[in-house]
């Protein structure tokens, strides 16, 4: 390829927060409670969220083990058994350890946003928040 | 915080490509066409991409500036003009520039996917590819 192949970092703005110890598979089951607690440094930018709210939360698998792509390049997703490509599942395990979730925002305080639908575990690095759009 | 804000480096698996000069600014509202280029490295990670399919593509807004809270926590958005929180727009400009795409797949050839709806720059690095759940 004509680009070289670089590195981006991206700095968690937040984590979330869970008293849960397992957590469902995907947001899409999922009813489960828990928060992001954003930096205050980025307390402004959440001025426009709203109790109801549907947003895309963007994560790090911090606890995925390290993609190898002799082994992890098709993996058996618990919900089917099939062996599947990674780009048409949602493990954990991929080339860049970045999930996706869709939450309800259930609560507003500060720099704290009470979020419904989570499928991450406590800890987990939050990299942005974006309005959701179907 | 407890943890410490340690930052995450991520790798594009491929680029985007497209003649298209212009982009619009979201993706719910393009027709474009253009080609996810991926790297042959993860090629068997594609094989389950079928022409159809939905899928999500998250990217990397590599020409946008340095974000700066003190100036980019509330933008103006071009669509309503109104001051907004960064966490409640699509803006390019953000505390972590990833982007996120809702496209359709056109074409499969090997290692090249076909796409319509972007709303990315000619060589844009992509950092994954997820199958997308409304």
């Amino acid at each position: 390829m004509a680009e070289e192949r670089k590195g981006f970092s991206m700095r968690p703005i937040g984590f979330l927060r869970t008293d849960a110890e397992t957590v469902p598979r995907h947001f899409s089951i999922s009813n489960l409670m828990g928060r992001i607690v954003v930096d205050p440094e980025y307390l402004e930018g959440m001025r426009d969220i709203k109790i109801g709210d549907r947003i895309v939360a963007l994560f790090v698998f911090d606890r995925s083990p390290v993609f190898v792509p002799g082994e992890h390049l098709i993996q058996r997703p618990p919900a089917t058994g099939r062996p599947t490509g990674v780009f048409s599942i949602c493990s954990p395990l991929r080339p860049n350890p970045i999930g996706l979730s869709v939450l309800t925002v259930t609560e507003v305080d500060e720099n704290v946003l009470g979020v419904r639908g989570i499928d991450m575990l406590d800890g987990t690095p939050i990299l942005d928040i974006k309005p959701h759009r179907s």
